[in-house]
């Protein structure tokens, strides 16, 4: 999202998301392709963090978020955030619906860059509130959130990157979206938690944590996002020619900076909390809540400020879960404290820490409080907190509501109890609970549908076979070959198929070698030599 | 894939492959980096869609995949593709056999460069069909397959995008392989599927599927194959100098715009037959058969027919799974119809919505069907799925024929029931029913060497110290320092080992703390403070 | 970290380090981010190699690895291998202490560029020790090891990067860091193997590998290393302006070639060694120590020679972890072999086999013995196997020797039997004895805080509700909405508290509909329609 280079001749207006140098094409698109991989990252840290009966549930919301939310990003999205047309304002943008350049197009090529660009961004503003959703969100109703939910990112986010923005024409900065990414979709994700209520006993024991689903998997997502984010960061300068490159190489140090700060604060913090244990997602979230608190200002600032973000963005990120949790807002995976509030951290520290990187004019050439900059960036950068978090928190309240008319957006109960997975997509865990649920649930419920389901990862068809053997094997001379023959009689191979269209004699000798049947397997046979 | 800009000099005749322009080379090698990526995802989807005792043996096929697909590309795979010699003709090319230019060839840099890009297109290629012949195809024979496999895919690939291909002199148009890549794999996942027969018991109770192993990395390997194609079709301009980036930023975005469609329409279609419900499997292969329905022609559509493509494409493949399924084709991961019939389909799409990507010669200045292009080009097209369809089966068929001959190519029945986790990689998996299956076949079978291995991830070692605790423990008078210098008197610890170094001073004090015997630890101790 | 072009201007001295032409940004930043995905393959590795009851605290310590390794590498280590001071020399480097450029600092895009890429190198040797310290080294210690780790691996770099270092200066070459990196992390990895002693009962069976934990997250893992390693070797081109893109491809294609040869030849050691069958953890360390092997000289070598390079050294990694476990020195991942004697070889293999990749400066000229270059190349590297090996030994003994003064490195027997996970992160795992080394520690030590915890994956908090569902069940006309009243009664929905904003007769239908209360679901409710 970096400002196109001073020298640049603003007479024609090619808005800035189409002044592509071809250098930076490899960049930009290079870049998207990479941030695209955070949906894995996502995917996997909101997997682990639930229970395992909704882990399926919850991918299948991921995906969900992908594919209606990019399709919207299409249908009205990127028309909100910097379409083109007289109707355009301040404060939303109209034109380019359904974006889609002719071959004849000058602008072609810089559209489809710029579309492919924004739309990473998009799928990954989404995608942050489907943790704080999780568990107890009908699916169907998280489908037509997904839906309508691309228009509570795009409008703000036209805000602050739109041609016309009123906060960037006021001069607010935020490089890739501590505001416009992760405060709106951590306020949305508040929102979200606030609306669901909380899970079915979720409080009974405190508001000490739920056991994680599949921390491995958890600790993996935020591997995955961390080396996205990388790219999400580096890749907002928007190519690297000219002098952009000092400042992409400078983004991705500083990202990671922060998340060495961020990542030591919350291991003190665990280690002081737990009397010299770790929580894992104390960690988890204290690293993501300093790259979210970095990404607003990734290239403004020197190492040591960095560091000092991550850490501060961190301790928000620790402090707030359980903060939360009193209030009595359940958010699974603590997205509201992660994206929420170290998204108003990320934005703020712009207003204190930035430098002014010229000659880039991302800053319209201002600094930081603490850089002798005054107050005024720091007043429109909490102007800037203050009105996404208003919008992501009333726009998300307003759409579940409306949804909530027509389709019931919390889980029914007994869903609840027998986890969406088994409830919605028919997949039964062993081990968790599902059994009991289900005999407990029978008198009252028809489960005669999933009663009988097999566990993942079981072969059920294998134990007809296996009393077959146990039958045969009780008589007196059996012969190994003859119980096989006795299994396989009907076996429809392919082989023996083709083998009949062979002449007789070659046909014999494939049917026995197909079916496993040589000579040397005779009765009791050392199958492992 | 795309052909060269049309100024270039062609009287020195350099192939268009080795063509490159020193600009495009990051773009080619990246582009081949992010597209080996696809192998994790396939391992994944794949392991993920198998019952548990054979998710391990999946898993080490997708390796075997690529070591000795690789190593056969590398022998004559690219040399039957784009071997330059006198011998090569429309059918089949020679030369370049054990790639291996010298320092001295001015063209060994481009050869390199294409051979790491074309490289990760085989080893993708090769790997579709290991799905398709999951949890029943004995493991040696399946090695042998693979090493030979590589020229099943090479062959037809150099029909397409060899310099003197027959279906490429034709004009026929498949940018980044719905045909030469996936319409291949999916032929020849689908005569193995035939060949091999059902697996055990896999109809008995209809054509329902099989519960999944593990639904979570189904899906996390839908998410890695999802953003790996980004870089396989836009990868496809192979370059991105003069206007070819105009068309990678498009196929990135068609790309996207086909899953789109494609989630949509296998939502949709799973809500239908589902009465209101998802399944995994539904989604995963709708979304995966839409993108690879975009492939062959990712940059030659505008947004609408990308979305159309994908929903066609999904739609396709949600249909032809049951369908194999009822004609008694078992087709574990649906393989068959993702990458065949998907291919098939989006190898005509290109005959119907192609426009000519202008100034880029990829069409040869044709146009499909609706573009009004007449039937010229959707002839070649449906030509091209006819001759590649027919190679794919018949070409498998008889390779796993003759293979038969040698390798029983179906898995022993004891085998499968036991899973070949067990059998093949002694991975003894809990709660799978494995332990009854060994039980059962026991006393038709020499389980000796796997009826006393122990479960995965489990320590069976520390039993025996936990049964020393519990004899000391019942003792009246025990302190537990004492105890645990029972269990670690023979612990052989370097670091006493380096302290019998020092003076003996020193050492006596080091020996206490390396074996945790500290004054603090006695009797009773609060360990977890 | 290839050498630049000759024909650079040498008179004002810009370390070659910083001397980045802007083409190149792309190509090392780039890099660099997908260096850093080869964490993630290590986390998922380690993972899935150890038992399960200490997978999370293994994911644990690769995140400090990354946290403190980096703080550190930012503090002290880039300065140790290439400080910029008059106090540098040819053994350590001083200066650019807490790298931090200023914006007026002409050079800054290059330090940050250079600092970004080596950090990703940094924390990919740093990563190699954790498995060999897995399940039984103190989390604690641990940390402290992360902390200074850096320094063991800085200074070796220095002597092999730097622009002083000694080994340099010979003309000793390590392109990607077989050396540098992997024979440093190996060395480190034997002496903490060493140091720490085998774990509990480890060699009461024999040398037998103890079961792997989870070899479809390890196999996962192998594969995410070896695309990142694709980056890791060609990305040390440092670029691709002149000439260097033909050697980076040359990278790439000899990259993939080792890794052929050493899938293949591990495929047949397993075959051979198990009669038949595959060792996962074989094919696993085999295809790794063959990319250990080819990364000193990644683009020096022609495509036959690359393979035999895979060939050797994957059967050494074969060869070692069996004979490193008969000397009983217990590494849970092999990563002694893979690193430790893999990286030998791949620095000998150097001075064998290299060619002078003219126009490159790499090899200063010099080729190796088979390529008529003499016996100065091949001696220059054994000095530097001597040197990198001794040192990588000592310092980490002496390292882990100085921190056990302070904190026991060997976690307390306990805590061996429970399992780092339930002591250290409070995270219990079901099916794997943590349930029966509780109760048997129990009269020994205060289980308090653990025997309650709930497994991971379960939701223990809908027991409650399910005995609330069955006692209300019993009753003889019970209606199933009174029961889910009974249940949800004090559920504090967000909706319900915005329906209490709205007027009277709004607010009645939305709490209905809040708690799925509508009329259609009386008494039995066919849920599964």
């Amino acid at each position: 999202m970096g400002a196109p280079l001073p020298q640049k001749n603003e007479s024609q207006h090619t808005p800035w998301l189409y002044d592509i140098d071809p250098d930076d094409t490899n960049w930009i698109i290079t870049s998207s392709f990479m941030i695209f991989t955070m949906q894995t990252g996502f995917g996997m840290l909101e997997s682990g963090c639930v229970s395992i009966k909704n882990e399926v549930n919850i991918m299948m919301k991921n995906v969900v978020d992908i594919v209606l939310g990019g399709l919207t990003y299409w249908i009205f999205g990127f028309a909100f955030s910097f379409g083109r047309s007289p109707l355009s304002n301040s404060f939303i943008s109209f034109g380019d619906f359904f974006t889609d350049p002719s071959l004849k197009d000058p602008l072609k090529g810089a559209i489809y860059a710029a579309f492919i660009f924004q739309l990473s961004f998009a799928t990954t503003a989404t995608t942050i509130v489907s943790g704080a959703m999780a568990e107890r969100c009908n699916f169907k109703a998280y489908c037509i959130f997904s839906f309508f939910n691309t228009a509570i990112y795009c409008i703000p986010a036209g805000w602050m990157w739109g041609e016309q923005g009123f906060l960037k024409k006021l001069g607010a900065v935020d490089i890739a979206g501590s505001g416009a990414v992760h405060l709106i979709g951590g306020s949305s994700a508040l929102a979200s938690a606030v609306m669901l209520g909380p899970r079915l006993g979720r409080y009974d024991n405190g508001i000490k944590s739920l056991p994680l689903g599949n921390p491995v998997n958890a600790v993996m997502g935020l591997f995955v996002l961390w080396w996205g984010w990388l790219a999400f960061n580096s890749g907002s300068t928007y190519g690297l020619s000219g002098e952009k490159w000092h400042y992409a190489a400078r983004a991705a140090v500083m990202t990671m900076m922060s998340s060495f700060g961020g990542g030591t604060t919350s291991l003190l913090y665990s280690l002081i909390k737990l009397n010299g244990k770790i929580d894992t997602i104390d960690i988890i979230n204290g690293i993501l809540g300093s790259l979210v608190g970095v990404t607003a200002g990734c290239f403004l600032y020197q190492a040591w400020e960095a560091l000092l973000i991550g850490c501060i963005g961190a301790l928000l990120a620790c402090l707030f879960m359980p903060l939360f949790d009193k209030l009595g807002i359940d958010d699974p995976v603590g997205a509201s404290a992660v994206h929420g509030v170290g998204g108003i951290w990320g934005v703020l520290a712009v207003g204190i820490f930035a430098q002014d990187p010229y000659p880039l004019r991302t800053t319209s050439g201002r600094s930081g409080l603490l850089r002798g900059g005054g107050w005024y960036l720091l007043g429109v950068q909490s102007l800037a907190c203050v009105c996404l978090s208003a919008w992501g928190l009333v726009s998300s309240m307003i759409l579940l509501w409306t949804i909530n008319k027509f389709v019931t957006i919390r889980m029914e109960v007994h869903v609840e109890l027998l986890g969406a997975d088994l409830t919605e997509h028919f997949v039964r865990h062993g081990n968790v609970g599902v059994s009991r649920a289900i005999s407990t649930l029978g008198p009252v419920l028809d489960t005669a549908k999933v009663i009988n389901l097999d566990n993942v990862g079981t072969n059920p068809m294998h134990e007809k076979n296996l009393n077959v053997v146990k039958n045969l094997s009780r008589k007196k001379r059996y012969r190994f070959s003859k119980i096989l023959k006795d299994i396989t009689r009907n076996r429809n191979l392919g082989i023996n198929i083709v083998g009949n269209l062979l002449p007789k004699k070659a046909r014999k000798s494939t049917a026995k070698e197909a079916n496993g049947d040589r000579k040397e397997k005779e009765t009791q046979i050392a199958w492992v030599n």
